[in-house]
């Protein structure tokens, strides 16, 4: 993977900021900018040099997949790493923020005598957020994947099936299909389970008449699909038709509405109002979406209290949903591209309303 | 889940280290406290109240889960919310210094004038390595579920499956068999890939001669479980045979070596010997094994450097291996209970050299 102008893009970023180095622990980060997929390493990164650390577990791994910067192997820690590297971090070195703990600052002020820590929050938000055409092609394979399963595991939403047995051969043909694992745990929901909008699947089982969500993303190549769909297994009564036409109609209208520029909590705005007018809006109680990539939850927020802009190539979840506690719920959320001319959906799969 | 003798143990504790109340967000002490299960909350704990916070899309799923502590959606972050339970916060109050980020520290801070924070390592690391009975059921069936799945896949094992497709299988069947989710993404890796200890499961598909390794483990109410065996498809040539012997006698030398009240590193230093003593130290690079709870790495470390006790009743793997770059790679691991009686394995399925 080519990231070397992430690379040049930071930099640019340290000299303005006036740091002489950058220690990035974030392991999403550190995918996206260097391809690596281990579940350790650090990236210590100067105006010249960039090097990755990690442990032996990843020897191999790491001359595999990274190629744009340098890799070493330590064994007691990345602070002491960070020691020996003392030269590299030069007199001010940056950290994050949000990342960093307490203790993670403590041991790296004590190895690093003489060198300044200066912590700062969303380093690398403004960057990540908006994806060149490599990333965008991984969240569309991502996507497609996740369509795809989807489709294969419809058929088999039949009365008596379990919605652990969906979700399990959801995990199961996402692998099959060449992806690295789940975005997050697939949600399967039916019946009155349905208004819990983050219920885990249980082995409750499918009658006829219920609405069921199904919530589900995968990882490929480091990159996030997260798409949902109710459907009903059999025909649906009138009060669950009449609430999911509603949610259709604010996701339509979410997508519609989304422009590139538009600060993402005007977007929320649109779309609350909407469902709060037809008498919901109490029954509404998460924000419309939220970006999309190495992350299944990163940034643009598209909430109340978002402070991000919906740029041109950001990708974003597009996420309405009505949950009545005790009867039943309704989401319908897609990921999109955000495009000059507007929003694009990944997902192509129907959102009229499926009986099954 | 009864956990309340937990709440008094932590009180004690805040009592001894002078403390009001002690702000909780790392979700596995969470899991451990309260039975909690959801994705995002804080617990603020003082010497006379326990509350739980968390948001909108877990109000049902706390009502289900959470007995032992009162709860309460919040909208705003939790530092929003803690200054309005500041009287609860008291003037002393404890935080994770090894979890809570320089930003929140920042945001507790702000929210919280008057308070003192108290950043505090490993508050909760000790009680938590000591499990109860409850603890140590959930944690047999978690390794009883991913030994079964273990033997189910492995009369799929034939040359033309795919590394990929064994992954996918062991973690549809950990879901059917009523694990929450795999414990960590399988590890399945066949001939030269088996000699990289961190392996991803790729389409290679397996041939006749080659030796792979496959470690697994699953999450079941809330435990994980981890156990590795490496087997042979077809006949396994000398080399293979006699480093296979090795990993075999040291594994089985660690767990015989383990006792109550050893320092961690001791058993570490025990079975590294043997592997050191017979050439193949350098290919032996992590830790002999690591604890298991509510996460699958959590206290004692079983390495080196550990400062950890191996205590009566605390769960740990014991997982030596030996990697050779190019050629292959072995490792067997086992999850144990420590008793006052040695070391119980949780795995039972055979450490003989399996050949398909």
């Amino acid at each position: 993977m080519d990231t070397s102008w992430k690379l040049d893009m930071i930099r640019r970023k340290l000299v303005a900021e006036q740091l002489d180095a950058f220690f990035i622990t974030d392991l999403h980060v550190i995918r996206w900018l260097s391809g690596f997929s281990g579940s350790n390493a650090g990236v210590l990164l100067s105006r010249d040099h960039a090097l990755l650390l990690t442990d032996f577990r990843y020897r191999e791994q790491v001359r595999e997949e990274v190629t744009v910067l340098e890799s070493r192997i330590v064994s007691e820690g990345f602070a002491a790493a960070l020691k020996d590297e003392h030269l590299l971090c030069g007199k001010r070195l940056g950290i994050e923020k949000e990342r960093v703990t307490l203790d993670e600052a403590e041991r790296l002020g004590q190895a690093l005598n003489g060198v300044e820590l200066v912590a700062l929050k969303g380093f690398f938000s403004e960057f990540r957020m908006i994806k060149d055409d490599q990333e965008l092609e991984h969240l569309r394979q991502a996507a497609a994947i996740t369509q795809k399963v989807f489709e294969m595991v419809l058929p088999m939403i039949v009365p008596g099936v379990s919605e652990i047995d969906i979700a399990a051969e959801i995990s199961y043909q996402h692998r099959r299909m060449g992806a690295e694992r789940d975005s997050f745990d697939p949600i399967v929901a039916c019946g009155a389970r349905a208004a819990l909008p983050h219920a885990r699947p249980t082995a409750a089982s499918f009658t006829k008449g219920e609405l069921i969500v199904i919530d589900m993303g995968c990882m490929f190549q480091g990159y996030a699909s997260d798409q949902t769909r109710t459907v009903s297994l059999g025909r649906a009564d009138d009060d669950a038709r009449k609430v999911y036409a509603i949610v259709r109609e604010a996701q339509q209208l979410g997508l519609d509405s989304a422009r590139p520029g538009m600060p993402a909590r005007e977007l929320d705005r649109v779309v609350r109002e909407y469902i709060d007018e037809r008498g919901y809006g109490e029954a509404f109680g998460h924000s419309l979406g939220h970006g999309v990539g190495t992350e299944v939850h990163e940034l643009p927020a598209v909430s109340r209290l978002s402070h991000d802009t919906l740029h041109s190539s950001t990708v974003f979840t597009v996420e309405p949903g009505i949950y009545l506690p005790g009867r039943f719920g309704v989401r319908i959320e897609d990921t999109v591209i955000m495009h000059e001319t507007g929003a694009e959906p990944l997902q192509t799969f129907t959102k009229e309303l499926v009986e099954l």
